[in-house]
This record gives structure tokens, sequence and C-alpha cells, in this order.
């Protein structure tokens, strides 16, 4: 291969004193563009550094009929089912989006084909949900307050198996697929790792053939979009993705579920007996969206909440004579599932987000017990009236502390409304629970401070309470003497302001505690959460992160999924140990080559994406360092950038050093309030 | 006929000074329920007062066999279309509300039939869409800040002829007709007559043929929904009519158009030419509904507009710092729309309610603009560049002085966008616009503080000027010397706040100004518009508000309509005057006892509802005396009370007196600011 460079911009302003004049041409969605890789992705953003060691002695891309040829026919769509898919596509035109082809759009193309596959589902989500109902497995539920979704047409498409005649379909009918694709608006309701780990986990459980439910929030407004301004500073703009309607959701406004906020806590003589009273209501809307397995019957349930106001909501303001007000002030109520906190390793403890992870967690227990209580198909009635199978039949994964009021709120259910006593509701909620840690960034620990807790939750505050008192009892008796020990393990941190440390709360009221990769776990035990290691040392887990094979490597580089496909079949698609079976084609030439070629395939889709977006020439014989994620302090893109200095101070001192090419790309948002990561300099 | 009577209440601490002290008793919803009659009926909400005669010798009601004998066979159901219904209805339950039976509610049942039905429906609305684009026929555009819609469901099968039919197929898949009927919600996007006459005209519009479009406001809120407190005050609770979503609207956000509010207008040297700049967006998104004719294969569109955020709005916000804040405050864009304002012959001059007015109009005159530059079927280029046929092909007809806005928005099109010069473009404009007027009661005509027109929409406050100016100029022309006439008929009235009589404003820009009643329209020549009558007798016109006979009399009064099809056939269906052919059979005895049975069957199903509802027992066989309508003072309640009061004093002076029994009945709803109407003394 040829080697050769030349350096297109001038680093010599840089700084290493402030990190701060180093110059960056602006990429929207470079990564996520153009290309069949580009569909399924979320949006990502680049932030590409003038600094490209392009060559310019590049090999000759591919012609289009070359690529033509490569066009994997593992699988042909068969014809009835095209027919079938055609005919469908042109009723829900007609009939579902009232278009004739004079006046549709292609939204209304993409409508009415993300309504033919739907379609496909509902049968299959139908009759999973029976079969969950009839069979009465032990039933998993993630709790996330975010799932991180992107797009949906295609990962549908190829779960059911029918993606090949949908493509037929659209085909015959004159219409693009990509295009229709393109229309998608990202489901973008997380920031990172975190919400994608959610989002993938449920496709895996639905592949998997668990009985599993995701519940979270429909916020109103996903994770802004970015826009850069002249002086290269972030701006945020609204994702407002709803705005043309998700033809995926179904409203279930007829399992509505109230949920309380404020409010005092009577108690009785005895003291054991509890109220929460005086409260004010909100409503919370369920939002119903299926997750096909993949290759296989299953359809599973993520439920998200939308806070709704109730109609007799606050009648005082009713009574207040401005009635156009009251009517208004409704929105109030209702703002608090209206946008994400765009936050990602950063906790902002903000009255709204409280009552966002309270409203989700609330309502989704009143689902869990429900659907504990009254197993049986179509039954209302309570089978169950003891709650002793509680842990055998439900299983409550907490994605981070976001959904830590989880514990206190199952905990009142029992006290309060089933009347438990505490021993043996504490004891079910330890079985039930499991928290998944994901940060020992001590900004990013959630920490609520006690009065904000007392003022919205009061009765949660005031179990919270008990809990640590009856914890740190049993860390004196280990440790007596420890008084440092008992502070540190502590629920309840004093200082200035009171805080419950809702990590600690996590891994009192949990049976397993994970972190999302091997040296992470390691690091939860011997560093934050050491004294509690000492301690539970039973419940301390590794579950490194995976993402779904499906999506992130059969959807988005089709090219690849096909040469594997052609070496080692299709079992990797479930099962990604698999891939192991490639390593006897380790030495075979022409899988190399073949291997290469679709890398550089995809490395020419998405440097023809640049030239077009951004009119800049990058080197596809390069390699491509790419860094896509969130702007943080914490996920070291100062790092990178010093080491392309460094890079550029070696060649400059030896032009002729043997240097692989290089071309180095950044990307990612910023948190809004998150400064410096904003600005250009 | 047996007449006796027991009076059953004591009205003897009724007062006539402040006729205060009369108990009513309250009955919600009394005349619109448990009938096959009450079930199309807006909302209505009754109070009776407890003074019934009733006859301790009532006639014997019939027995169900009796009256299931008079059952109708006008026309049996198609045993094919019955199955196809069937088929329809259960794919809609599986596809469009992903239930099965075990899991389905009422509600679902309800929206699987409202499905089918639209079905049904859609092949008219875009054959008939495609027609009026092929043909290009003058477009009647129906402007109204109300439409008291109601319910949809039994109107439309029986505008389609498919309900004998969708009775049948409920019928045989065991659901009862009339439960899922009552599901529905009203439609109250108005407050009375001015809203249902309205609703009426675009039934009657669509039946007659015509091409005709409804435009107005989709109220997130409705008309309020009353209740009545334990001391017998009204509470006014949010109409929420949308949670459960409307089946019969069509989101069109491809078709969403900008509207400006605010901003300041520039103008070039000449003084001639002038540009509203500065100004902030806020988008209309249509809503579009279908309005079936009756018995032919039009269908028509009622668009309703709802204001939303644009995703650019005010980035300023964006640039504050509080992005959660920012997007936050995107709902006061969107509180626009948010509410019906529930004054019924009442002007509250309230900027929210100026921004409804301004943002229905200057969205619905950009559709029409549109609609007549490019008449052509599938075309996006503008046909017509020149604008002399614009009267001849658009007819605007203004519902009362709400979307008075129209005439200076067209205005500000001809001559900021189109530059057009004004004395053509106020020519075209008197021959598009007509204008009905609804009321002569002062407190109720428009009169919008210019301040407020100035900072809201400073542009059309120009307008207005001018327009004022050069009318004034001709009435000074004919009158020289009167001054005072002059004052009288200016548009912008003086005092201590300047104002503009949009009564005014839409007389001086229309062709054809109607009252709703010939004593109205003769009160409008002789005393409100005296002035205007004297200057422009030509434009003043009545036409006597009607109802459609369509739901007015077939589908709210079965029974009575069955009669009638039954001697005169159907013809009156669509043509009222026909019922003169009735008068043959004034003295049939046969005829006017099968009359009178279908009269006081109708009479003991309100009977037996409200001694459901409210344990009141009253006499079937008396006069039911009903006055159901808005409280005010003008609707003359309290002259109806004093009338009980007479009767009932007469009663008691002379108990043997031949006395025809009553029941009086009164019911309606207050406005919230109306504090007298809504107390019970």
């Amino acid at each position: 291969m040829e080697r050769g460079w030349n350096v297109e911009c001038d680093v010599e302003t840089f700084s290493l004193e402030t990190g701060s004049e180093l110059k960056f041409h602006c990429l929207q969605r470079a990564l996520t563009d153009s290309s069949r890789a580009r569909r399924q992705r979320n949006s990502v953003y680049l932030l590409v550094p003038v600094l490209s060691f392009s060559n310019t002695m590049g090999e000759k891309p591919l012609t289009d009929a070359e690529r033509k040829r490569q066009i994997s026919l593992r699988r042909l769509p068969i014809v009835e089912d095209v027919n079938s898919l055609k005919e469908a596509f042109n009723r829900h035109l007609h009939y579902s989006l009232v278009k004739d082809r004079n006046v549709a759009t292609k939204r209304d193309y993409f409508a009415s084909l993300a309504h033919t596959v739907k379609d496909h589902l509902v049968g299959k989500w139908i009759r999973s949900q029976q079969s969950y109902y009839e069979k009465d497995p032990k039933r998993v539920y993630y709790l996330s307050l975010e799932y991180y979704m992107g797009r949906a047409l295609t990962n549908t498409m190829i779960n059911l198996g029918i993606q090949g005649e949908c493509d037929e379909a659209m085909y015959q009918v004159g219409l693009e697929m990509e295009e229709l694709e393109e229309i998608e608006e990202d489901a973008g309701l997380g920031n990172g790792g975190l919400g994608r780990l959610a989002a993938c986990f449920l496709d895996s459980l639905a592949t998997l053939g668990y009985a599993a439910y995701g519940y979270g929030i429909r916020y109103e407004y996903g994770i802004f979009k970015q826009s850069i301004d002249g002086q290269g500073n972030q701006i945020e703009l609204p994702d407002d993705w709803l705005k043309f309607g998700c033809p995926w959701e179904k409203a279930r406004p007829e399992y509505m579920i109230p949920v309380q906020f404020y409010g005092r806590v009577e108690s009785d003589i005895s003291g054991k007996c509890h109220r929460w009273v005086d409260t004010s209501t909100v409503y919370a809307m369920p939002y119903d969206q299926p997750i096909p397995g993949y290759g296989n019957n299953t359809c599973n349930t993520m439920r998200l909440w939308a806070a709704k106001s109730p109609n007799g909501f606050d009648l005082s303001y009713f009574n207040d004579g401005d009635y156009i007000k009251a009517v208004l002030d409704r929105n109030v109520a209702e703002n608090i599932t209206r946008v994400l906190y765009p936050n990602d390793n950063f906790f902002e403890g903000k009255e709204l987000r409280l009552k966002q992870q309270y409203l989700m967690v609330s309502a989704t227990l009143t689902d869990i017990v429900r659907r504990y209580k009254a197993p049986k198909f179509g039954s209302k009635e309570a089978v169950r009236t003891s709650f002793d199978d509680f842990p055998d039949k439900v299983a409550i994964q907490l994605n981070d502390t976001h959904p830590s009021l989880a514990i206190p709120e199952l905990m009142r259910v029992f006290l309060d409304d089933e009347k438990l006593d505490w021993d043996q509701a504490w004891d079910i909620c330890i079985r039930t629970f499991s928290y998944t840690n994901h940060t020992v960034l001590p900004e990013a620990l959630e920490r609520w401070p006690v009065h904000m807790l007392e003022y919205i939750l009061p009765r949660h505050l005031q179990i919270i309470y008990e809990i640590n008192a009856l914890f740190l009892k049993k860390v004196t008796a280990k440790w007596p003497e420890d008084m440092d020990r008992m502070r540190r393990m502590s629920l309840v941190e004093e200082g200035p302001e009171k805080r419950v440390n809702m990590s600690h709360l996590c891994i009192v009221g949990s049976h397993a505690i994970n972190g999302v990769a091997a040296i992470h776990s390691e690091l939860l035990k011997t560093t934050v959460f050491k004294d509690f290691y000492e301690f539970f040392p039973e419940k301390f887990q590794n579950k490194t992160n995976g993402v779904t094979p499906r999506r992130w490597l059969l959807l988005c580089n089709p090219g690849l999924s096909d040469l594997i496909c052609e070496k080692i079949g299709e079992g990797w698609i479930k099962d990604l140990s698999q891939l192991r079976k490639l390593e006897k084609y380790v030495n075979d030439k022409n899988f190399k080559h073949a291997f290469m070629r679709s890398k550089h395939e995809n490395k020419i889709r998405l440097a023809d994406y640049i030239k077009k977006e951004y009119g800049i020439d990058i080197n596809v014989n390069s390699i491509f360092d790419v860094q896509v994620k969130r702007i943080h302090e914490y996920k070291r893109q100062l790092m990178n950038c010093l080491h392309i200095i460094l890079l550029y101070n070696r060649l400059k001192a030896n032009p002729n050093m043997d240097f692989v090419p290089r071309t180095v790309m950044l990307g990612g948002k910023a948190a809004p309030g998150y400064y410096m990561a904003k600005t250009d300099h």
C-alpha cells in the first residue's frame, strides 16, 4: 500500500497550556448519513479537526456495478409476501394517511410502510402478551430514565425477517427504501451509553424470549439537536421528535395511573401505621411500543409514561375565577415529562427531574403489582393475595440510580397499601431489585437534598430514614467502634445540606450490584463502594456492556454481515461468540481481501458524505481514527488532541518516517450547561 | 285525557324581588342521555325546578315488544355489507387498537367501529377533493371561531347510508350500538347557537354538493363540563375531549403554516411599500376532519388549526443558558389554541383571544390563496398569477366578527406580498367577504383596543386606519356636514381608550351582511347599523338560521322520522319544505295517534332517565316545557320562572281550574365569569 501524506492545516498555533486554539471543522451527522451504515445509528455529530493526512495515491473506488454485484442473496423475497405488502402499503396510504399518490409526500410513504410493518408485529405482540398471562413466567422489569432507541423501521423489518420483501415491494412501487428510512425521526430519549444499553437490552431480552418489559418516560422532547453557530459554539435546538407522530407507539389512556406528590404523612398512635395524605395527583399515561425479538415469535412491550393533568386537577384553580388560566396551568403538571435532562454523567438536582423519576417509578410499580396480583389473562380480579412469591415472579433491574425511588416506593406500597410488616416487605424488596452502576464520577452520583424529598415525597423520606437506621444498626454490629465507616456508609449524608445518597440506597436495597465493565466493577469494590463490598461481598458482580449485534452489525454494516454469513452462517446474529468461527480464515487471502474491501467501501461512503456536506476531502486509505461521544473532560477528547499534535510534531521532525496516514474525527454533543465543552476555545 | 295534578314542592318561598329562593333540582345531561334521541345532541345540562304537576293517572307505557314492533324496515341491511363491516371492525380492533377481545374495552370497540365507518368515507373524501381540483368550481370558505360538532359516529353512518348495516354488524358480534355511541366524546368546540350553526352549515353544504371548507381552531379543551357543587353553584371542569384521541381527525403536519405576531412596519420612502418585519413566528398545524354529505358522494373538509411552536422558536430563549426552561416555554406559543373562550354573546378583550383569531385567519388565508393560485390537482406551481378572478373563485363567509381580521389580513397579503394596488385589492376583498351578524347586544360586539392591535398586529392596524380614512371620505362626500354620523360610522372609536369596532370593519369590507332571523335583520337596519344601512342598503340581507334535518330530526328522533317517511317518503331529509306534504294528514286520526305516540315515547324515555339519574318522578302526560340554553339575563330564564309562579298562583287560587299539567325544565351552562348566573340565589 502506498504511503504518503500531507498536512492540510496548520496546528502550530495549538497551545498546550490552554488546548484552545486547535480549529475544528464541524460535521453534523457525518457518520450517520448517506450509507446503509448510517441508517440505524442514533444522531451523532462530528467535529473533524482539520488534520487530514491525505494520500494523493488513493485506491480507485468501486464502480456502482461492482458494488451491486456484491449484493447478497442470502434470502430471496417471497413473491406472495411482496404482493401482500404492496397491498397493505396501498391500503394504509389510502385509509390511514388519507392520501393518493398525487398528493402523498415521502413522509406519507414512510408512514404507510411503517404501518404495514407494524401490522406484521401485531399478531406476535398480542400472542406474546397472552402467553405471558397463560404461562405466568417470572417477569423482568427494566427501569430506566433513558431509552436511546433511534429509528425502528429497519430494525423491525430485520427482526421480523421481512426486510427483503419490503425492499422489493418498495422497489416495485417505485420508491427508494433508503430515502424512506431517512424520514423516520430518531427516538432520542437518552444521552449516550446508559440509554443505548437499555435499548439494546430490550432487543436482546425479546430475542432470548424473556417476559420482559421496559419502563421509562415518554419525553416529548428527546436529546436536543445540535447546531454550531458562526463562532463555533454549540446551539441546542429542541428535538420535537413527535411532531409528525410516532407510528410505533400506541397510547393506552385506559391504563392511566394516578401518581401522588407533596402532601404529608399521618401516623396512628402506635406509630406503625402511616398514611400519605393531602397529596396532589398527576396521572401517568402509558404509551406502548412493540419490541420484537429477532427471528422468533416474541414481541415484548416498552411502556413509556407521559404526565397528564387529571380533570379534577386542583379544583381550587378552577374556583379562583380565572377559568382560562386554570386550563392553561394544566401544563405545569404535564411539564413533568416534557423534556429529557441532557446531562450525561452529571447530577443536576432539579425538582422537575425528581418528579420525572418518581412519576416513572410510581406508575411502573403500580403496573407491576397489578400484574403480579392478577396474572391471569383477561382477568381483572386479584388471584394472588400473598406477596411471598413476589421475588420469584418479579425481577426489577434499576438502570443506574435514576429509578432508585422504586425501592422506597415498593416499601410504601407493601407497608401502607398492602399492610405487610417491615421485615417481610424489606426482604421481598431486596430479593426483587438489582442495581446497575454506571459511573464512579463523584459529580454524577445522585444525592437528593433531604429538604426536597421531604417536600415532594415525605413518606418516602421517612422510609429511607427507617431503612438507613436498620442498616446502620447492622453495620455497628459488625464494626462496633468504626464511627467513620458508619458515616461513610450512611444513606443520609450530613453536611451543610443533608442529602440522600441514592447509590447507597440501591446497594442496600438490592441483592445484586453490577458495574458495566470488568475494570469498572473492580473499581466499585476497591474504591467508591469498598465499605459496602466488605459488608455485602456476595452482592457485587460484573456485567460487561454489550450491544445488540442485530442493529450494530447486521443492520449497520450489511456488507460485512454478508461476508460473515457466507463464511460461518447466520448463527452469530443471535450468538455473537460464534464469530470465533472466523478465526480459521485469519490467513485466508480471499477472505481478508473481501473483509478489507467491505471496510473500504464504508470509508468511501463516509468520505463522499463528508465531501458533499462539508467540502472536505479526506484520504480513504488513511486510518479513520474516530472519537464520537459526549464532549466531557473525563472522555478525554483533549488527550486525543494532544495525540494528534504528537503525531504532527513527529512528522514535522521526520518527514520521511514510516507513517500510516490517519484521519482523525472527533464529534459529539456537550451538555447545554457545560460551558467549557460548548465553546471552540 | 285525564287531568290531575299535585304540586310536589313548595314554591312559596320564591321571592319576586330577588328571584333568589326558588330551589332547583339539578339534572346533568338529562335531555341528552338514555335514549336514541339523546345520542347526537351536544352536552346540555338541566336545572329542573322542583315544580312538577304530576298526573297520578298516567297512560300505560308501551311494552318492549310493542315498541320493537314499530321498528321501521325502511331499508334492510345488505348481508355482504354487514359481513365486510364485521371484518373491517375485527381488523381495526386487532391492527389499529392492538387488542383482542379478552382485553378490549368498550372504548376500543367504539374506536374500531369509528375507524371502520371512517374507512367508508375515505374514498369519497379523496375523490371529492380530487374533483374540486379538476373542476375548479367556486370554493366556499366558512370561517368560524366555533364549531359545535357534537358526536360524529351516528351522523356519519346516516349520511353514508350504512347505519342499518353497522347496527346489524354490532348486533351480530354481541355489542350494543347505543352503548358504543355513548362512548364518543362531544366535539364541544362552541358555546351555543353560533357554533352549532357553523356545524349545521357544513353538513348542509356537503349535502348540497358545494366545494366548501370549514376553517376554525382545534381547541385542546372545548366548552367546559359543568358540575354543580353542594351549594348549587356551577363548577367548571376542563373538557379534555382529546384525551382518548379523536378517530375522525387527521393531523397534516406537512401543511403547517407560519403565522406572524408582533414586530413593526417598515415603509419605503414613497410611503407606499410596507413590510412587516421583526415578527415572532408561531406555526399553525392543520387537523382535517371529513364532512360527508347525506346520500351523495361528496365529502368536504373541516380544517382546524392548532398552534405549534417552531423549532427555531425564539432562539434567544435557547441561548439564555436555561435549556430546560426554553423547552418548557414552548407551551407559551402553543397556549394560543389551548382553550375555547366560554363566553356566549360577551366580548372579553383578551390578548390570547386576539391571537386565536389572528392565528386562525392568517393560516386560513394562506391556504385559500395557495389553493387559488395552484388550483390544479397534484400541481404545486402557481397556475394563476392574476387575482382578477379571485371573487369568482373564492367566497369567504365570516361567522360573526370573530374572524374579521381576515379583511385586513387579505389586504395585507394583496398589498405587501402580492403587490396589488390598494383599489384593486380592496375591490377584491369586498367582493370576496360576507358577514353574518349574530347579536345586537352591545356587550357582545367586538371592539379591540387600538393599543393591543398596534402591539400584536401593527401592519393590520395601519391597514384598518387606511380603510377607515377612505371610507369616511365617502361618508363625508354623501353627508358633508354630518360630523356626528361620521363619528358613529368610524371604524375607530374615540374615547378614553381608542378601539376598533370590528362589526363596522366587516360591514365596510363585505358585500353582504345578514342577520340570522327576520326580526333580527330588521333590527340591524333600523337600530345598531342604521347609518350603514342608509349608506349601503344593498348589502343588508336576512338568512334565518336553520338546523340540519339529518341530525336534528332523522337522527335524534327516529320514531317520528319513521312515521314521516311512511307518509311522505324520504325527500324531506334533504328538503325540509316537503314536510308540508304532511298537511293533508292533519285530520287523519291514525296519523295523529301515531304522532302523539312517538312524542309520548320520547317523553317516557326522558322521564325514565330523570328518574334513574335524579330520583325525580315527572308526569309523562304533562306538557314538557323545556328551556335549555346558556344561562344569561337576555335569555330571560327569570321570566320563565315568573311564569311558573304565575301558573302556580293561579292553581292555588283555583285548584279546580281546567289546567293542562306541565313539567318545566330549565337547564344550561353559565359563563365562568358570569357570577350572577352561576349561583343558585
